[in-house]
């Protein structure tokens, strides 16, 4: 189960974040932001066995505001997608979040990163296409993408039907996914 | 109420976490992390009767990471600052959080952002010193400092005095601040 919570705090508060998240809800992973720096998250990066998804490039509309910044010439997004997978991934227990909505800025950052897992929301509700997203996040094997639908299936009927129109809505979105990675 | 959660997700998100904060918990005012843009944070940002504050300066150790990456010639912390006052701030209720552990960055945000509040953690437990704080925060008219201390006051005694221990802790930092503000 991830928690796509979007926490980071101080090191003290994110000790309490890691037993919220991880002890009491029994979270597998949780997402991130940046912007504290690593020393400020090491109590989610030290749990080797849990997942730490760092927010890289978002989805929305407005994301370039700060993550298209030029540092160092080059953009902030593929700084942070760098820096995470060589400093802070010591456990292999990192991953980032690109936005479906972006495949080219998803292309560069498999491209940086080599096999390590991606998070993609922005599919469906979002707009973003599954054949683009599969074709720039897969890597080396055909995988390491974990792209995700939520108002497209949770929301896909608000009638009786709601649970079918949910699993239709997955598995239909499933064998999208699984038809482009060939 | 200022509520330190240090949220920031997609406008829709965040439209469910203005009504959690403001509307569920009465909080008068969130902290949020820039890392989305303008653009996501809309929905905290219309609430023009609330405060938003947003994450600029943080005063842990490792906030250099990222704050301080060169951005057009200039730290993306700065950047933040410049950006939260001449184009967020059309309802004139945005603040930002800046370490009292770094008071000479505390004093150029002052100097980039006029009199807007600057929330100021760090002292106490954190170890910023209130006299650097003080002179290096204030605005024009000696004040717009939320300067807060948590664990300095809560955890003041850990005996039954804890409330009055508290309490003596919270008017010597009361008493050291408005001494330094003259």
């Amino acid at each position: 189960m991830i928690l796509d919570a979007k926490r980071a705090d101080i090191g003290n508060t994110n000790a309490g974040y890691v037993d919220a998240a991880f002890g009491f809800l029994g979270a597998d992973a949780i997402t991130v932001h940046p912007y504290l720096g690593a020393e400020a998250l090491q109590p989610f990066l030290a749990r080797a066995e849990k997942g730490v998804i760092v927010l890289c490039r978002t989805s929305n509309p407005g994301a370039g505001e700060f993550q298209d910044l030029s540092v160092n010439g080059e953009p902030l997004y593929r700084f942070v997608a760098r820096r995470v997978a060589s400093e802070w991934n010591k456990n292999g227990n990192c991953s980032l979040v690109v936005g479906a909505t972006y495949p080219d800025e998803l292309r560069e950052v498999r491209g940086l990163v080599g096999d390590m897992p991606i998070l993609i929301p922005g599919i469906g509700a979002q707009g973003g296409d599954v054949e683009k997203t599969v074709s720039a996040g897969k890597d080396s094997h055909g995988q390491g993408m974990i792209i995700n639908s939520s108002r497209g299936i949770i929301f896909a009927s608000k009638d009786a039907d709601f649970a079918e129109a949910a699993r239709r809505e997955t598995e239909k979105l499933h064998n999208l996914i699984n038809q482009f990675r060939k």
